[in-house]
């Protein structure tokens, strides 16, 4: 499988506290978390069209997306050819504060805002589908010591799937662990992770996302989006 | 609308801590959230056929549903006239500890088993379907003071409309307020109440009781159990 | 209930066949069959601001969709402020050919291609869900003479609910009756209906159109699209 | 992957003209087309326990299931016995007329009726989700030249998933294809198939039953069935 890991990469560029958590970026630590899972490429904001020109995206089966700051400095052409490939097949897990990604928008088709505060409370991310592949090893529950709330109402469409939810210690709840499927592409939403604590590093958090990447890979594979077309007299002639 | 408020009438019979929370019985406390809603006739256990013979049934809209310590005590064939009913277009809303009801693991054909603590802790109710009509008019979250905790795993199928999930003072989750359909008829589990605490005088509550009675009204009118027609050669012959 | 019912009206002012059809258009026709349901407006792409100017939208329940040559004509202000409108809570009811329209693909965020054959062949329309309120009073199935074959693979997320199933003469078949929930708003897709064809004048294509549009009605008012809120340090301060 | 094929058996040892097309028994040619998916074991009625002793159960990934005329026949306790197989983590597969078997019925809570006729119809499978892996390697539409029809109304919950809808020559339509999860385990009903038919000599169907059998195998292990537990105070001490 070939996998791969997106990354803004601004936070870790500009604030040494972050690059002290995320000394190779977020986008190094996500790749020592999918080590296993397939060969990992890494591409960036600050690359030419992304690090996603269309021979990549082309040979990926899936990808992983985080952003934050920048989102609106991502070019509407590569958005565009990240959504093309997704309806085609191409698997898709967004990550934290990819919720408000023009592409995570764009394929949802809502607003995807969220309730929000960043004072490092405990998360405790609760498994509500336990067959589900993407749950698959983990604790019941993850405990995550220090992260930024994200609360309800989440302005998603209803997910094709639940698996996970969380609490906070203020008392908020969050969807945080939600798979879609638009076109023959699957996605799947996972909140936890921020730029200011080290989650990406919590091995239950690293599981996640590599189950998640596995549940994401096309099962039919790429296809082009698909076109409407005219059919013979008879669809058997 | 005619609705029926069936309860076991158990606990405020032989416990008197219960007896000072619900004089006139919970069927009595939710007779008076739902009188605005319809005409209301209640039925308990200790009454012939439970109070459930098939005229009532055939003539109730809604029935909603509280039992605890007695599940076993209901007879099959009502358990069985309540199910059909519910296929034919009735509508059922079942409360608090009916998750492990006959009827409701019947209909929904899982253990219903979940995770649970009475150490009266604060319960929020959190909206995350705020366009559904069961949520309408309710505060962002109910605040529940004392109650039981009921957390996941809530072994139930993915509902169809999943309008509150709420949080537990101890951190745990719940998905407390759940749509189903089956066959014509619809279904909704709402988590908060029980015998220890006044969560049936909260006016939330009951406003959210009341909201899913009206919703649960047959669309389509009612009907018998479909039973597999044979069709003559060509529908439209 | 207030109605708006937009119409690109073009094909009904250049060909005349389609004009001995709908003498009123489109619009008028299914005026028609909305007079019982609520107070009804029109609106067509040719006025200003496609008659759809902020005011008319915000006083709009439910708003239908009917497009086809001129999809691309709409001005995306417009599709901006009704994708807002219905994130908000306003129902959306779209037609037939409307599975191209801008702002139906940006609710549902995937191609929407379909199969599709003009030979005025005979489509029957299966209720899936007999206890939906969409499918109230109508015959299991609804017969129409001659229409244009839409047919699988529909490109669109799986529906909230699948109300409705056609199959065709050729023996295609089509999830032609789909609800989906985006923000706060319903939305309801039927494909019955086309230029060519005096579909709108078939009585039970009205009925399941004007129990589209009492479905949709917001359910909880109105409101302005949800932007990220920061909450305060607990939520209950 | 441990597979088990259960077959009622009765058609084949009583019918000469279904003898003809399964000398080895419906179990035998779905054998042949599991061959390649792991370790087929397979199980009849006539045998002790119906061939599913609690230690074939247990050794059991998935399980695939046809019956019809001895439905009731099927023993409470190995019905049981399954249903709580399935809730804890065990695949199933119920072909055709196994939609009135004892243990679909129970796990879906619905009638499971529908409209049938034996004329020996062609039946079109249309792929209504080509990125599904049931529906990997298959024709759109799959052609089946003599079938007996299934029709709507089909009542049974509405799918976590729906992968196929048919038609057949009368105009009926049926969701022949569909996915549900039940507590850990993984069900899809598959309508082609019967007794009078070479169905299961059909390539294609023989391609998705074994799509199927490995769609269904437990993600997550096998597991008792849940049973309420108490918590301690605070999830976490």
């Amino acid at each position: 499988m070939n996998v791969t890991i997106w990354n803004e990469n601004v936070h870790e560029r500009t604030e040494e506290h972050v690059r002290a958590i995320y000394p190779e970026g977020i986008h190094g630590a996500l790749a020592g978390a999918l080590a296993d899972v397939g060969t990992v490429r890494t591409a960036t904001l600050e690359q030419p069209e992304h690090g996603l020109p269309a021979d990549v995206i082309g040979a990926t089966d899936v990808l992983t997306w985080w952003g934050h700051v920048a989102h609106d400095d991502v070019d509407d052409a590569v958005v565009g050819r990240v959504h093309d490939a997704v309806l085609g097949g191409m698997g898709l897990v967004v990550l934290h504060s990819g919720h408000y990604a023009k592409v995570f928008k764009r394929l949802l088709g809502t607003s995807c805002s969220l309730r929000w505060r960043n004072e490092g409370e405990r998360e405790l991310v609760w498994t509500v589908d336990p067959g589900h592949p993407i749950a698959a090893g983990v604790p019941q529950p993850i405990v995550i010591e220090a992260q930024e709330m994200y609360g309800e109402h989440f302005d998603i469409p209803a997910p094709d799937e639940l698996v996970f939810v969380s609490s906070f210690a203020g008392g908020e709840v969050f969807r945080g662990g939600c798979c879609f499927r638009r076109g023959r592409g699957r996605i799947f939403y996972f909140s936890p992770g921020d730029q200011d604590y080290p989650v990406y590093h919590h091995p239950d958090v690293r599981r996640v996302i590599a189950n998640a990447v596995r549940w994401a890979a096309p099962a039919c594979g790429r296809h082009p989006v698909p076109d409407a077309p005219e059919s013979p007299r008879g669809w058997f002639e």
